[in-house]
């Protein structure tokens, strides 16, 4: 059962200030600007979630790779056969998630989602799989149903540059007033190296209905892609790169890179040059159209071939590398830094950059917010040492509020919960000590959980 | 108000411990031998701070950068009208700096400096600008009457190589006995790409009457002026570097950089190496005439061309950047690390370096200290980390205690006080876990306040 | 006195938790898979330790470092004459170890394995001196004999790769029970800028019988002194290296750098490109014969020369640097971080690298464990950090529990109490938030004092 002050410090005065702040804010609307949830669960009002396997084991890299680390190889967890099998070694393992960010939305979706309040294990795996398996039938967890039940303000998704966008077009046509919106993500034609660049270029041709023959046409094929995404409600860009290095090319040397790509023949660093221009590039697009940056660097992905050959990308093996911002984003923020329209929101998974680099940053250019801990970091520890190196340099106001990040829909809440019990916590722990005062705890709790994200993302 | 216990962590147990410490140590004189403090506040004694605006505000990039970051032009806060306006500003936003040091040193400034107990905030802003600036017009405000109840045992400011140190003389001459000594400062004249580096040069020759022509009458000139420094005073100086790598280069090339230098035609790596050599060259000095040698490295300075083209530098853009010690100060502690007379303060932006390289250092060498937390970290939570990562391998005794840093005057009590609550309630911690015993945290907070700050410095 | 809820924090409701969890654990017997204590000591049954000074003061480099970096000569500390001397020198300045790990050691050595209450000072130098000594002389405190007091479940030293073992193959001869083992460590002839290579390489031909003339016999010779470092009962090897980056040569670059090698020339970049390559080979032998791998880099070793050259080599100058694992373990990882007999346990001085790139790899790879805070870090604050850094990310059972990695045999109880401490302290925690609950809580506490390491090092 889940304790209603669990996460809270211990310090009897410390958690009933927590508490109460909490209190105040735990009922507030879900404002969810960045994750991966498929809006196609939305399209149709009949869309049934499947079993507990594909809902909750199979999308979760994080639980893949946990039970992979102990031996549990891929085909007994990814293979064909009753899905009621790898639920049962899921759950059999269950101590491995102990003290972790994903055991805790677990417990978290199991009792609030789904009304389970045993443990999981080896002993009651079965039950619990048929309760939910059961009730993921009723119109009570359709995605729609759950969408409304979690009080969900706004849904952000995650869509391709190449994206027709039919399933936002679909909701949008069918009448329903929950607000679902697209993200613009540019990777797969951007990056000269991703998987299938050249059909993707085809394809940003196709739904774009403009003939991209070289950079001119790139580029206003982007541009165009961008209002298309606007006029569907969206009000931000995202960039997943392996560097947030930007530095602008001239159009001679753009042309060239991109022509040498277009015949499959691209000579050694130009994938880089070419992505450092393309960042920035797609800032000055941002400062044109109003659309919020996002920059999510630092990932070495793809790193156990063997897995990823076998079982596809997303299976645990994206290993984080040192990152540098200051002198990567010299150039972009000389150039945009200053200007009224361009709005950067940056995401990290070197924590070091915190306090040295990110807080300095976001705490001076009107421009920067710093995005809530992405990743491996949006747990209690995680999102504690955000608030611990960051606050007190960028200040309160020069973050982005909470972003689940997800594509367990199921989880949202969960996720939400967690950070609104670690924001109340740090706001009580200044109260306590006396460093601000309760109204303006009060005040800040509520950014936190909703007003900071609304402002950051222009919702 | 401010409540006593405020800032100490909330169990009673500790609390109670951590009250007592401080109680023993909080009317301990402060020792405060590194800042940027105008010693021309002190060399008349009728000198009278001007406005609030002027006085808080305007000198305090802390204050204007964050002001900025929330989308506040810099016209609105530095141009020319009535200063009320800004205050106003600033009043008005006093929220961005909730749960910053700012807003701490600024509450604990008001109350105990001008004895203003209400919150700051658009109702109350022109009550107590006026309150502030009927203060400053008063006897007891005057910077030499504020020193004393201050109870400002010792105040170095910082000044450059080339600087005729007449306000310290004018100081001594006028018979107070407010103790206020120079550092040495050589970064304008040792960094061959400083804005108006030729000039410098010139100004040298004048003040140290040696002409300075060649490398060699430039040491020269350089220790003449730290000789008289010593004469006022100085115990120590101070090198704000980009880089704390040090490596001596052969006589023949320090006179074949310094002479192009001179000419104005430097080679692309000149002024790195040359800073480079002057770091080895400024510790042979402070070996030879026992000035302890502080290094400040590691901020991209100048990072936002535009804003620092219309008002000028310190306005919230140096932006740090990761830190290397370890290799970077060898060939200088092969040399010097062992040499009885040598002694080093570092300071970093890059916490990474404090249990990594720092720690280590400090730990070995009897000629290294670790200085406090520096810029953003000298905060509560900052100071809490530095506390956590570097006491445990350095030990307390080869840390050099306090530092406020500050060029704002009315702050250096807001900033001892909050250090000396730091300190007692790191130690409070370690009594509560019978790590160490009363009389242990006794001393050793005393240390603290005073003692390691003072035989760190020499003073 | 040692207080019985020392270390914990002081909240009454965590601690209360944290003292059960403890007691559930407390007299668990030591299991220690990694460290440094001579074999010698348990060869004769008749062993004595010598005088406090030469057990407790000079093998132990955090103390001598200590107080050279207070300005203390090593000639007072390592010289000849009178070892009182030395011992009054570091009583009476027992107060540069408050807050360190070494100081809690200490008290804790002192009282549980001399029967000493009293602080160390210079007051009590000599009757603390005096009365350890005595106790030294008796049979209740030869090595074999707390051994068993400290109850010990296993022992592994650290020996070259040239070793002969004639101390182990001594004590299993003598028929006492005590589980000693060696571990394999090839630095000396893997790495071909060790001091006094040829001469290892010579040792190694004559140890193995197998003349190593060549790059091929250099590998048999090693996978022989494996197979005989096994009958032993070695489970593990360990590198220490500068970096982790590993990168296979082909057979005819390994057999020319090798060949270089014996002739005495290598060329500039051989020594670094080879160790890259022989880390790989490790690896390979590992997942070959079943020897656990565990790597120690990062160090800059032997960084003051005038100390080293004057008194030797661990006196306190192995100075860290910053690390990367990602992309230096990648070659490796891709070809044995899949292989189900091939187990690697990592280590590191660099903390930003625990969240960043070494607990998103364990928590991956079924071959990666993290091994516990190594060097600086086996303090109460750095277990904190580890615990707070690592856990959510990598999972308890991605780690390895504990090692002492200590010579100083005495100490060894002290450093288990302190790691019991802290990760029961960590659990109580975790239990006060409801993150886990009693039970689970129990389970991990007895997993991190004991199953952990068993299980990582095969034992």
């Amino acid at each position: 059962m889940l304790q209603p002050d669990r996460y809270f410090d211990p310090d009897p005065q410390a958690r009933a200030i927590a508490l109460d702040l909490y209190a105040g804010i735990k009922d507030l609307p879900l404002v969810c600007p960045h994750g991966h949830v498929d809006p196609a669960l939305f399209a149709d009002p009949d869309y049934r979630f499947g079993n507990p396997t594909d809902l909750i084991l199979r999308p979760d890299h994080y639980l893949l790779r946990m039970l992979y680390s102990q031996g549990i190889p891929y085909e007994r967890l990814l293979g064909a056969g009753d899905p009621r099998e790898p639920w049962r070694i899921f759950a059999s393992h269950f101590h491995l998630f102990l003290a972790t960010p994903s055991g805790m939305w677990l417990v978290h979706s199991l009792e609030t989602v789904f009304g389970v309040t045993e443990k999981l294990g080896a002993g009651t795996a079965d039950a619990i799989y048929d309760h939910i398996e059961a009730q993921l039938a009723l119109p009570t967890h359709s995605p729609r149903a759950l969408f409304e039940r979690f009080n969900v303000a706004v849904l952000s998704t995650t869509d391709a540059a190449t994206d027709t966008l039919a399933q936002h077009r679909a909701i949008h046509a069918s009448g329903w007033n929950g607000r679902i919106i697209p993200t613009f993500r540019p990777d797969g034609v951007v990056n000269l190296q991703a998987a299938n660049w050249r059909g993707n270029i085809e394809n940003l041709s196709k739904v774009s209905r403009i003939d991209v023959g070289d950079f001119a046409s790139f580029i206003r094929a982007l541009e165009q892609r961008r209002a298309d995404f606007k006029s569907l409600g969206a009000t931000a860009t995202d960039s997943g790169v392996f560097s947030p290095a930007a530095e602008p090319l001239s159009l001679q040397e753009t042309e060239s890179i991109f022509s040498r790509a277009l015949k499959g023949n691209i000579a050694a660093d130009d994938a880089s040059r070419f992505t450092r221009h393309m960042l920035f590039e797609l800032a000055r697009m941002s400062a044109d159209d109003g659309l919020v940056m996002q920059l999510h660097p630092g990932s070495l992905r793809g790193y156990n071939s063997e897995i990823i050959s076998k079982f596809g990308p997303d299976r645990g093996f994206d290993i984080p590398v040192a990152t540098e911002f200051t002198r990567s984003l010299h150039p972009l923020l000389e150039r945009f830094g200053n200007h009224p329209n361009f709005s950067l929101i940056l995401f990290t998974l070197d924590e070091t950059t915190y306090s040295r680099e990110l807080a300095p940053l976001a705490g001076a250019y009107p421009s920067v917010k710093l995005g809530p801990p992405w990743w491996f970091y949006d747990s209690w520890n995680g999102i504690r040492r955000f608030f611990d190196q960051v606050m007190e340099t960028a200040g309160v106001f020069n973050t982005a509020g909470f972003n689940d990040d997800t594509r367990a829909f199921t989880s949202i809440p969960a996720r939400h919960d967690l950070w609104r019990r670690a924001s109340t916590n740090w706001l009580a722990g200044l109260v306590a000590r006396h460093m601000i005062d309760q109204s303006d705890a009060e005040m800040l709790a509520r950014e936190m959980a909703v007003g900071l994200a609304q402002r950051a993302y222009r919702l």
